[in-house]
């Protein structure tokens, strides 16, 4: 059997058509129609899901499921998109919309976040796993739980927010207007910000020429690449992230002692650099002797396609 | 059928006979024989286990389990008790030395904090629970999980350990060598060494006139009394206090979104006092527009009794 899963984005609805070996036989990728709303979203999607049974030589009975990953909160029973400022939905039945469209095939909604956990459980990096932590490390910090060998959305359906977990009480101001989150302290965002501060400050340092002074041209990469240089501005810039992430993770560790903890976004794809320092940092933390597996997430852009087209397995 | 359940300690045994109604219908409390090894201990519970039967007239073949809880770490087998320091106990095989005194009843050890959020579920705050979260607040924090309505001993069976989840990335030491853990900030011993500050800061305190100066007089309750009493100095603590704890409660909302905390230990007795002000820095702080609800636990010193005998059942 086949099944479709959607990643919307506020820029772009990807979209992929899924074997059983969880592999993308067929993909499409189309702007996502800002302010048109729900239901005309839905007849988009439905465009997309006849295109790539078409491309594929598939029929609608060959169809196992839809997926739908969207970027915002769901509400508990899958129906309703909560709040996803991207898209401009709130209180949006998008469940309900896309079913019109085919009403003979199960359609399962979720947040993106939660699904690319899902997609890392059935063909990435927590295959086999009952307890799983997947942490994004981009312009925010998001991440998805896997708890009894399936997707978590909280216990009253809210959600997961790892990163608003508080990691410095009374600390630094959060985007959510909070202080001291974990998102504070280590995003990618985080990582620019302290970068930008150094050319300030270190006019002789290795970011500061790199940049060539100037500010729109300090990105989280440029300060890791001057860090792994052996720049000792940007080295202290990410040592300090390295021990304020590696103090969010002992957080989990000692509550919830995942099987395996996978990073991603953008900062994950330091690699080594990352991973040792953060492997030494947790293990000196942690409060068992030792911990379940730290490693790369493994799905990648196709995280949100696959995860949503596990859905209905999540939830047999 | 009957079920025992033992709650050891490093002070005493506490043992329970708990019928289908998981009532305590016959309990008797011996002090533990420190030092004497787990060959010993385990002869003292069979003891106990004859003696409950005798005092309600009941044979073996209506005992369904005996179960026991040790405050330690226990392997993820539920054999072997890695850690229990109060009880000397160090890579003991306690479950097989109990049950070899009664082959033909199932026998089942359990970390106590784990136990008590077990006895929570059946009995007390979380009956009917899937997601639920026990927070003791005494000379440290402790706690358990339950998770998919069963008990929760961590993803790799090293336990749970929220008291050393990171409230604080650089704060104060905490007992485990660590800096800036819940247990630093949460306990009621926080609550008695800020007491005691206040002694030598503040002579015209409502802290100093009560406890006469003495510090040893200076108790949490004594310190939560004053500040219920109005007492400036005394209710600068216990703000301070509620904040933390009401970070250290918002990162497990934000992570699991619970349908019930529970919280227990000594300080959970200041009851309203507590919880009012909690209820309201948690609702300010949580990413969700709600939470589950915040209570105290309900069963208190019957907690480990009640949770090792339902440990068959959690089994199930």
């Amino acid at each position: 059997m086949l099944r479709i899963g959607f990643d919307v984005g506020g820029t772009n609805i990807a979209a992929g058509l899924v074997n059983d070996m969880l592999d993308i036989v067929q993909q499409k990728s189309v702007p996502f129609p800002i302010g048109k709303g729900a239901e005309y979203a839905a007849s988009v999607l439905a465009d997309i899901v006849r295109e790539l049974l078409g491309a594929q030589g598939a029929g609608l009975e060959e169809l196992s499921c839809i997926g739908v990953a969207v970027p915002g909160s769901i509400d508990r029973h899958g129906e309703v998109v909560i709040d996803a400022y991207n898209l401009q939905f709130h209180n949006v039945p998008l469940r309900a919309e896309v079913q019109k469209h085919f009403p003979e095939v199960p359609v399962f909604l979720a947040n993106d976040a939660n699904a690319a956990a899902l997609a890392e459980l059935h063909k990435g990096a927590f295959v086999g796993c009952k307890t799983a932590v997947l942490i994004t490390l981009g312009t925010g910090v998001g991440g998805g739980l896997i708890l009894g060998g399936k997707m978590f959305n909280g216990g009253n359906g809210s959600g997961v927010e790892l990163g608003h977990m508080v990691l410095s009480h009374g600390g630094e101001l959060c985007t959510c207007g909070l202080h001291g989150c974990v998102e504070s302290y280590c995003t990618a965002t985080r990582i620019v910000r302290e970068g930008r501060k150094a050319v300030v400050e270190y006019v002789n340092s290795m970011i500061y020429t790199s940049a060539r002074g100037d500010m729109d041209n300090v990105s989280a990469k440029l300060v890791i690449d001057c860090a792994k240089a052996g720049d000792r501005v940007a080295l202290d810039i990410f040592e300090r992230y390295v021990d304020a992430l590696g103090s969010a993770v002992t957080s989990i560790v000692n509550l919830l002692d995942p099987e395996v903890i996978a990073l991603g976004g953008g900062v994950s794809l330091a690699g080594d650099f990352l991973f040792k320092p953060l492997l030494e940092n947790v293990s000196k933390k942690i409060f068992f002797p030792t911990c379940g597996r730290i490693v790369p997430a493994q799905m990648g852009n196709d995280a949100g396609i696959i995860g949503a087209a596990m859905l209905k397995v999540n939830a047999e």
